[in-house]
């Protein structure tokens, strides 16, 4: 607005978006053709993912000029009908996802738009689309561009093309760009796209190299179905205008039909609770609503519905970052941790983090994140995205890794990946390059994190404890014993009994994982009776009675548990060795 | 877009923004409340600035309830005609500024407009303007709020109201919010608010506490004029449309018209370049436009006009960072560097800095950057911001300050307050927190930053040199003397004559600066003549002959360039003091 000022106009979304490019992250040729590429990937990937289709995407780039490039991607997804494919490409704000809650890559009708208008204003060049439906003979051919001031789409030609596949769209555009490798490229996303899409296979034609990944996974993830807002979240105001569409229905009715989660019993409840039985929902004033509101805030309900969430899942994420990692040989992998669903503003989403430590992951450099939203790599404007802030806000001195600035990243060997999925993910701008810091997000982040990095704290002190019990039993293994038989040879007498000297040189219960069994050896002068708790995920006891010098036993506890806790006995420190004196606070547990 | 999908609709930009309130910058309740003040706040400034009022501003802020707030923005500008009040409050992409180049806070139509669609989504509570113009007897009160699926204002009432002003404009707000005190607050806003625009009086009523700040500068600044775009940047597609509005003029007429700096001789020879005389608009080819581009590409144009931005200045910055800085007792600040007009994309724009160094600020804590886009004060999403990462790229150990991680911002006692002013700042989104890191802008901030640094590098090693003169002349000056009177006090004798002490202790010729000016001291044995080049913003020279002990010789430069200036003396190292060696390239400049 402005003050005195009598040129007012209204501006078309299209002109908005043309003056404000950088806002769909159309910044630089580079991040240009970073982008038109991404748009039209993820839009490949949601329409595999809606048919249950196992995606297979090829993306070409080759290089026309300087700075100008033709961008060609094609899939094996379910096409698009011949008389929506105008509006969809050559309208701003259109599509089918936006009133919908579940968990989708786009939402917003605009990507896919926001690369067409780029291009055509920056090269003069319209888009083409080929485009196959199962129940069509042929494909059909379009040429389209946009018209600014209208925001509608402005097509120039449609013909019929013969396309021998079942289905499938292909889109090719020419751009202003500027094609990079290494980070922040196109290959960058398509990589981190296969650990995050295990189920897709990509064909990269680039104008420096090819690239071939295979799918990992031959099953498509269970396509996300569509839920009702969450009654906790949902604010005074959008509660009144969700009431106000429905003014025949009586106030139970609404709160049963419209939210989820809401059973009869509980509208009636809420209804009783907030004194408004059978009032009309028309005659309903501000304070109606507000005790309306209260009533709502103080019920219980179930927790969101989990169906209209896609995570990576536990299992496929560990998979695929051993998968994706495996040329610098880490040390370990934390378990891969989902956590949720919960709710912001009525919207459900869950978290899910791994990390991958050590081998050559480089020792000097701050750690790395890996982000996702539903499934989408994110490249840029990590410095405001959520996940960058709750990694960098975590205490990682803590933790074992230096931070040498407080809330930013640590150094160290370490990346993380974080996967956020939400039927709605607040993306600090139409670009979908950042998570905004929603409170709650940050909340399940952070608790996500510390999860993950206790399991990096205590794999490291595991690996401290076994290299110092690796030590020590080299000493008597095989040190000791040559010595022993060394000297003996010189001075031509029998080798002796070197048990009391190892006992000496010992004097521990030591704890060793032998093929991920954990086994007690006692190599002191006495017998030694104690309990052995296991503490990770869960706690896990087993006891020993009596083990006698120079006796070993192995604890009763499955692989899982060894790999992933911290062993604690009940013996006095001096005396152990690969444990920690179980503190007393859990002595009588 | 999506593939074979048949539910599809389009959105209305209020829908849209309403479910993504986060790209508006209304993530949190506390950035909510956070919002509207500055929402509020910059509609005020730039309707003063157009209307070369001299701003007055009342921001009052009030608890009513838990996280329910009323924030009430009140200005002396030029107030906003009746019949405008509904279209410029209620309806988003509307306004004045969208389709001009020229420098102002708002542009997009948006911001003030979200403020009351979030008030209404959180609290059900429309919004209330009270505005005045001088030409109406009374003002007018208007309730209104956002009709959401439209787009448009849904008007609640409209009536006359007494209010004992001039002109002015009052908008009070009811929204779910958070007040905090602190970082990234209301109050910082207003307070970095007030170093942008020193011409401004504020008035800030908080729950905790008020504030008044008043102006330091009486004249209201320039108001910037609009221009058209520069030839320089406009990119293909965008040429083409351009011509495509004028079909029925000469190319050599759109060329003068529509461009800036583009003279009727310029446009002559650009159409005999580009072989297009004669030819008429309608009849041209895609590569006939190739051609006028490469034409314009090749043409060199008078650089853009400067009155279409409102740089703050090199002198009311350096007077507002000092008064904004003073309770810190910097130890000094480098000049306020202003550097442009440059161009991107066909839009003007200049970039301005200063740095405050040493005194109470903090030394163990990364630097602090203060981020100002036409005038504002950016507080989020620093890390994303063109600004922030121009500064974090700069190799500032080379500056002398240690900076742990690279690429991220150093550690040490320094502010850098960097102002981008432009006809279009390109935002990273609608929230306008960051700007888009712009490769022209980002070259142009390195290039300011650098010259920034280099200043402050100077002044520190000055720094330095002046303790290490001070140290010796207290010698001299204090210590030897008194040792020499108590010796020879205890010996009974005359004081002895210590000069020769001093030549042999001092063995130099001094440079030493008093109250600004430069003083060359020779404490050697011999007589010497040299020459002093001063290196700052320019080289100034002077020369002394024959020198002779113990005698002293004033320098002739201003106090300005001493300030400002590293110290080179053809004499060698081993004598000198305060100042350097004049490197061999120099010596017969």
């Amino acid at each position: 607005m402005t003050e005195l000022d009598t040129d007012r106009k209204e501006v078309s979304i299209s002109e908005f978006f043309d003056k404000n490019k950088q806002m769909l992250g159309f910044d630089s040729p580079q991040k240009a053709l970073f982008m038109t590429v991404k748009e039209a990937v993820d839009n490949s990937l949601d329409a595999c993912a809606d048919s249950g289709i196992l995606p297979e995407i090829t993306v070409k780039i080759e290089e026309l000029g300087k700075e100008k490039y033709r961008v060609e991607v094609t899939d094996n997804g379910p096409g698009i009908e011949r008389s929506e494919v105008a509006n969809s490409f050559g309208k701003m704000l259109y599509g089918s996802r936006f009133f919908k809650e579940r968990q989708t890559r786009g939402q917003q009708g605009l990507g896919i738009s926001a690369a067409i208008l780029y291009a055509q204003k920056t090269t003069g060049f319209p888009t083409e689309i080929v485009t196959k439906v199962e129940r069509e003979m042929t494909a059909f051919h379009f040429v389209l561009d946009i018209d600014i001031k209208k925001n509608s789409p402005h097509k120039i030609s449609e013909i019929p093309e013969i396309w021998d596949t079942k289905s499938g769209l292909k889109i090719t555009i020419v751009l202003k760009g500027k094609y990079v490798s290494g980070k922040q490229s196109v290959e960058e996303y398509v990589r981190e796209s296969a650990i995050a899409n295990p189920h897709t296979t990509f064909h990269l034609i680039l104008p420096d190299k090819t690239v071939d990944i295979e799918r990992s996974v031959d099953e498509a993830p269970q396509v996300p179905i569509a839920v009702k807002p969450h009654p906790h979240g949902v604010e005074l105001g959008e509660l009144v205008s969700i009431f106000k569409e429905y003014e025949n229905q009586t106030i139970e009715e609404v709160l049963e039909d419209k939210f989820s989660r809401v059973t009869k019993q509980t509208a009636k409840s809420i209804v009783e609770k907030s004194k408004l039985k059978d009032k009309k929902i028309s005659k309903l004033t501000r304070d109606d609503f507000e005790e309306l509101m209260k009533a709502i805030k103080e019920t219980d309900f179930m927790e969101p519905r989990k169906d209209c969430l896609s995570p990576i899942g536990a299992e496929p994420l560990f998979k695929s970052a051993i998968n994706s990692f495996k040329e610098y040989h880490p040390a370990y992998f934390s378990q891969a941790v989902v956590r949720g669903p919960f709710v912001f503003s009525g919207h459900p989403f869950l978290v899910e983090a791994i990390a991958i430590y050590g081998g050559d992951l480089p020792k000097e450099d701050p750690i790395r994140v890996l982000r996702f939203a539903n499934r989408v790599p994110l490249l840029y404007q990590s410095g405001s995205c959520a996940i960058t802030r709750s990694v960098s806000s975590l205490a990682w001195n803590q933790y074992g890794f230096s931070q040498p600035v407080k809330d930013q990243l640590p150094i160290g060997p370490l990346v993380i990946a974080v996967h956020v999925a939400s039927t709605k993910i607040p993306f600090t701008s139409e670009a979908k390059e950042a998570i905004a810091t929603v409170p709650e997000i940050m909340d399940s982040l952070d608790l996500l994190l510390r999860g993950v990095a206790r399991q990096i704290k205590t794999m490291r002190k595991k690996e401290a404890h076994k290299s110092q019990v690796a030590e020590k039993f080299a000493l008597i293994e095989q040190i000791l014993p040559q010595i022993a038989a060394k000297s003996s040879k010189i001075l031509n007498l029998e080798p002796p009994d070197i048990t009391p000297i190892i006992s000496k040189v010992m004097g521990v219960v030591a704890f060793r994982e032998i093929d991920g069994e954990l086994f007690a050896e006692n190599y002191t002068e006495k017998s030694h009776s104690f309990k052995v708790v296991l503490k990770g995920e869960g706690t896990f006891t087993d006891s020993v009675k009596n083990l006698k010098p120079f006796q070993k036993v192995k604890l009763n506890f499955s692989r899982e548990i060894v790999s992933s806790s911290e062993i604690y006995v009940d013996l006095p420190e001096p005396i152990l060795l690969g444990a920690y004196t179980l503190p007393k606070v859990f002595k009588d547990e």
